[in-house]
């Protein structure tokens, strides 16, 4: 079978192989597609070595059909469409034991710590396969991890209907909270310096702002009747994207922190004070995130086609992730794992 | 009457003038004690000349006996033993109208933005004048306002009974979050450089840790079975404090930013993120807060006797202020205003 690999020092690359047949406890899917994400670009520029070792198949957003149960597996039946939730916690630590084991503090995460989901035939343990309504599209059910993570961060500020929303960063995870945050009843917001991603969001009815041209303030105040934003979501993982979303607060507003500042930031507390304003770490999803992302693409709530940019064949994974190391004019790229299209 | 006043260029000064009557729904309250806080030193330095103007008469932390009362004030009477919870807010702007009016888009902070409490007489909205129990000493009482800010911070955030607790920065404020905490059921320890002031936090029982000679980690990870800590208070306002807060939190811990923090402050935000913590800005009090604080004072849950450094004439108020900003050996001082000792 073909995987796709990331090997320190020559990025992604694809290999074949025989696929090992499931473990006791164990389901063999035949994965159908697999997401490319942010953090599956960091590993291919050498960013998470420690983690992956020196070679590891990664992949983590996927779905696929069950092909073959291992010893005292019986939840699921060879044909069964499935996704997964690739978080393995360790059930013993003080967070895990204060009920929060999606936040681990000896995670592994499947696809970086373990293999992943970029090959044909993928072995995972029974009890983080997550059943698929019948007739899903697979394509589709490949965002429910990425849906999932929107759904989290949502859940984490507290959304409320009628609320308004800022999300800052208009890539993949922020266009899935602001469709996450609309379903809620959230009046939302996305703030994106790229103009193609400010226009795939915008065709969809979202309203959006150019930090480099628009001025932000006013046009918050505008649509907030001077009050300000009720909830932001910090997706860019950036300073300005950082400052900005403290900025559009209202006294009392909420800020979840969904994206990942690999350097120390510069804060206003005294803002934070002042307005008596959260900041709110948003970090995976639990099983609820997850049933919730299956029932939201399920019930049409996603713009499946508006984040889905391209599908290449497994074989062609390393020009995908180069394609999208450049940027530009892409949301999400899926792989077919297919047997018949890799 | 005498009265301290805070003059542009010259400081604090002492000046002689008539009490003007109550006007029309005011009461005249005969000050007892006025306590000085932070606030007020930073406007005696300087700090906050646009809001004070060029002379005021500060101080808002105070206990005191209704002395007349202008036309329309039916709910108190001569004699009366009161404190004020200083603050007027507008009613009309947004945070008001969603709840929050203790953080008004306008508030007027009395003993900044119009007169405050250091004068032998002080005529206040009789709706800010709030009623303490028959019996409770005056000088005890001028301390309701600072509990009334731990009150207001522990309830930020969320403190339960048997919960592990950090406050970073042992000053006044610091002191009584310890004591309102202890009272909740928390187990605390205070983390503070100053070795007079861990003399005095430790003497009342508390834990304490010199953050420039203990192993604060170890230390932390001792107290809490490896957990960390569940809430941290950052009273410090400074870098230091607020990144030793965030250091002792466990996963999904709460830090309560109270310290003000006059500079922009380096902020791990992936931290943040990677365990979900919150960060919650806390200011000021409601009225919920000044009753439960006159309760617990009145309750023999605050050691007064440990904060209350020292009790001096209205007349040495400018000593005072001088002794306070020299910093060391000393917590809270008080004014006594009562005319006899003045």
């Amino acid at each position: 079978m073909l995987a796709a690999e990331y090997v320190i020092g020559a990025g992604i690359e694809v290999s074949t192989g025989k696929a090992p047949a499931p473990g006791p406890g164990e389901v063999q899917i035949a994965v159908a597609f697999t997401g490319i994400c942010g953090t599956d670009l960091h590993i291919a520029h050498g960013a998470m070595d420690e983690r992956t070792g020196p070679r590891r198949v990664i992949g983590h957003e996927m779905a696929g059909t069950v092909a073959a149960l291992g010893d005292g597996v019986g939840e699921f039946a060879v044909g069964d469409a499935v996704t997964v939730m690739p978080l393995l916690w360790c059930g013993t630590c003080p967070t895990c034991l204060a009920g929060n084991s999606h936040i681990c503090e000896n995670l592994t995460f499947v696809g970086i710590d373990s293999p992943g989901a970029l090959q044909e035939r993928w072995n995972v343990p029974a009890h983080i396969v997550v059943p698929l309504p019948a007739g899903m599209s697979l394509r589709d059910a490949a965002l429910v991890e990425p849906v999932a993570v929107a759904h989290h961060d949502v859940t984490r500020g507290r959304l409320a209907a009628g609320e308004q929303v800022a999300v800052v960063g208009g890539g993949p995870v922020g266009l899935l909270i602001a469709a996450v945050a609309a379903e809620r009843g959230a009046d939302v917001v996305v703030i994106e310096p790229d103009s193609y991603r400010r226009g795939v969001i915008g065709d969809l009815g979202f309203a959006t702002l150019d930090p480099a041209n628009d001025d932000v303030a006013a046009r918050i105040a505008e649509r907030s009747g001077g009050a300000g934003i009720d909830v932001a979501f910090e997706v860019s993982g950036s300073q300005p994207g950082l400052t900005t979303a403290l900025a559009v607060l209202r006294p009392r507003g909420r800020l979840v922190a969904v994206g990942i500042h690999t350097a120390l930031r510069e804060v206003d507390l005294k803002r934070i004070f002042w307005r008596e304003l959260e900041v709110l770490g948003a970090r995976v999803y639990d099983r609820n995130d997850y049933d919730a992302a299956v029932a939201l693409i399920a019930n049409g709530h996603i713009p499946v086609e508006a984040i889905i940019s391209e599908v290449v064949p497994l074989a062609q994974a390393p020009q995908a992730f180069e394609t999208l190391s450049r940027g530009g004019s892409v949301m999400k790229v899926l792989v077919d794992c297919r047997e018949a299209n890799a």
